[in-house]
């Protein structure tokens, strides 16, 4: 393990997170509030942050990040990121709880956007810009950001990058040039944010209203700034624009990269996405058919429709009806959409659709082995032959991911909860969604859990958001070890 | 694909069945009730059967049985003998829909225990002897006792008693001599159940309550003879008894042939069988402590809990308490051990103790070879090294359980039922288990759902049993083809 080049990126993170933490100084100027919390957490950052850049300098040393240093500079960048950020919080008493605050700002980092709080209208805006602005951080990764914008001499970011992006093929065909690829991301989903802040601006949102919640959509998050939430509105111009855009950020962003190359037709031919597609538009038109006499008309029951599917589909998590009030059906596959997921190298979470689509033909293929042992078959994903590595490890991600549930839950359990709740919000931190079923519905909160489940459940939203191997190996000594 | 081999055995199987329903005749004649529903169905397997083998008599075809005959032969088998199996519950207007009693003959065979009758007072007693005697045919398997039996100069039976017995390395160390494994297995469970009976018989059970319950515990079967079950006795010996018994045919039937040879050790040091009386007296404990306010002491909890997570984990079902009004903790734990099940090469169901201890070890040995790409490791089970294509078929058994699952609750879910009464009805079929949670837990049962839901479980609960395999190749157009 070479610490000190560990060390000396998780300074730089902590320096950027208190540039990051400028905008909601600046929130606070306009609207009169005190910015005080947020430049004593600065002022703290930059110290940290400044310490461990300046101690662990060296010359050449960026050469050696391999594998593990990836890993572990990610699963501690955002550990630490979301100590740091949960600090205003506190400070400031209105998540007087660390816990609490560390899992609502965890929850916010891994745009997982599942709430302690029950009331956000009092709650000052600089914070409810932070609480939003730490969704559009962690959607694309604040790894990345670093790589896109810093001048790091290190054709090996490759590992960093690679552990903090989501899929089962990491990078692609974008790998190459790193730096580049890492501006080029950050390039669209700036372009996308500014698309659909101007459209809600357009729906009569105010310009605080649009960027938040263009923020809660772009990272896939689902945190709102106020009691009512987007129903609240009461738009369907709104629900559509917000619909629409989740869809959008759900989908692999090398996907717009072809795009804005002049590949259009890369959006409807690419496997996953029609795949990604097809689910969307079928479970709402099941969730549709199955809920209409609760609503006026077909247009309405499918609009609302649309807008949980691809909220829950993208892992989002913003809600406009209690859907645990829905037939079980409908509830049902929510659930599934959950597991699922949205595309590889999107900003959402789950278990990603090329995932399943690759266990699916993993699980076929082995099958018809055992009719035909001497013939063997590659697997292909988008035509692409997959190495027998990626095949491998795509199974075992799968096999960790169901068993992580099934062992969390049983820790939830102790809090004595019903079935549903428990597993539903396992599974709902877990594949960073936000609301799960029965009493973690959309009317409900995670302010019923005890502080070690509260914990548990932040420790589940990072092992989502960077796909289980980062925090994985925080607990192998092997992975410490000095080389 | 040899179809005549297939057909031929096909054609033993029933007459078989003929041969073991003349057990319920005499009981129908014992008790002074009428036989002719069993003798109308005996004669219908005798020509049925009779009519297949003699129109399939070849010279020398048995040795042309691979694999895929191996499969096919189980799958139909169970499939054709199930239909036979429910005819007297049909023809007697006890059961008269044939969905109904196709469903409780599945739920006997494959061990299951799921029932949708809920009066038997009133039942005759050929019938509830029938009902019970095909869990203890289940158990073993009925294949692998006509390799015990019948003369079959069949050097590739291996491939037939593969696909009926449970466990991730089939087999084993016993493969070689065929026949003669079949006749020491069934040995061991002819022995174990005659000690059981007399046991029982000893606690003040009439003959016939004590054969019939010891059929559903050998099989690990769960169905019951009366409305009140084994709680009506009210007698914590007899508890004691079936829930030792149940825990004793959970255990994989190889260690009780090395305990016959002497090696008594190996009950105490065989991997699998550490994992399980651990995990038997872990979860006693745990439940003991959370449920023992509802008891008069300490020993009264211990008893119950000892019998409900003996019975749940070696999937046999038989229950004495609602437990769905325990603590949501030792509900959640059921429904764990419920997914995990008994022993590999036992008669319960579920995923088997030895299938995930591999999956286990695999992702860990996965996570480290992710750190030292070039260094590649063995896995061991009890001390074995297992090859590579019993690993991956392991990891694959897993994802196709987890999958199917899913996929089963969403058509499940279509009968609108709470998520965790959709959910575990799932997993207590799939898993031979017998109860669920909510509306199937043991005050309730399967009767609630519509024809084609009862359908896909009874699907499910031969999935389960037989491993996946047999029953997915039937929907293989591959596993049909002509060689």
């Amino acid at each position: 393990m070479n610490y000190k080049a560990v060390l000396n990126i998780l300074g730089r993170i902590l320096q950027v997170e208190a540039g990051l933490m400028l905008l909601p100084v600046i929130v606070a100027l306009v609207y009169k509030e005190t910015p005080i919390y947020f430049l004593i957490v600065i002022a703290a950052l930059l110290l940290c942050g400044t310490l461990l850049t300046v101690l662990t300098k060296t010359n050449g040393n960026g050469k050696k990040i391999f594998a593990r240093e990836g890993f572990l500079i990610v699963a501690l960048s955002w550990v630490f990121m979301s100590v740091f950020g949960c600090l205003p919080f506190v400070i400031s008493k209105t998540i007087p709880s660390f816990v609490d605050a560390f899992f609502e700002t965890v929850s916010g980092f891994t745009t997982t956007g599942a709430s302690i709080l029950s009331d956000l209208d009092g709650m000052m805006k600089s914070l409810l810009f932070w609480r939003s602005f730490t969704h559009w951080i962690g959607g694309m990764g604040v790894l990345v950001f670093i790589m896109a914008v810093l001048p790091m001499a290190n054709s090996r970011s490759v590992h960093i990058i690679r552990a903090e992006t989501t899929g089962p093929t990491k990078g692609g065909k974008l790998v190459p040039k790193m730096r580049s690829t890492a501006t080029i991301l950050y390039g669209i989903y700036f372009g996308l944010t500014i698309i659909e802040t101007i459209l809600l601006l357009l729906g009569g949102m105010t310009f605080f209203e649009a960027i938040t919640y263009t923020f809660g959509t772009a990272g896939t998050g689902g945190f709102v700034i106020s009691n009512a939430g987007i129903a609240g509105f009461g738009s369907d111009y709104i629900l559509i624009v917000i619909g629409v855009f989740m869809f959008l950020f759900g989908v692999n962003f090398n996907i717009y990269y072809a795009v804005l190359l002049g590949n259009v037709k890369e959006f409807f031919k690419n496997e996953e996405n029609r795949w990604y597609m097809s689910i969307v538009g079928g479970a709402t038109l099941l969730i549709t058919l199955n809920v209409i006499s609760m609503f006026a008309n077909f247009g309405k029951a499918l609009v609302v429709s649309f807008f949980n599917v691809s909220s829950i589909m993208t892992t989002t998590g913003f809600t406009i009806v209690d859907f645990t009030k829905w037939p079980y059906f409908s509830q049902y596959i929510l659930v599934m959409l959950m597991l699922c997921g949205a595309c590889a190298g999107s900003t959402g979470g789950g278990l990603k659709i090329s995932r399943l689509v690759i266990v699916y033909k993993t699980i076929k293929r082995n099958i018809k082995s055992m009719l035909r042992p001497n013939q063997v078959e590659v697997i292909r994903l988008n035509g692409v032959v997959l190495d027998e590595t990626s095949v491998r490890s795509t199974q075992n991600f799968f096999c960790i991911f169901v068993l992580l549930i099934i062992a969390s839950a049983f820790f939830v359990s102790l809090d004595g909860y019903d079935t549903t709740t428990t597993l539903t919000a396992t599974i709902s931190c877990l594949c960073n969604i936000g609301p799960g079923l029965s009493l973690v519905g959309p009317a409900g909160n995670f302010s019923i859990f005890s502080d070690p489940v509260k914990l548990l459940l932040a420790f589940d939203m990072l092992m989502g958001r960077l796909e289980l191997y980062p925090i994985i190996m925080l607990f192998i000594p092997a992975a410490w070890r000095r080389r």
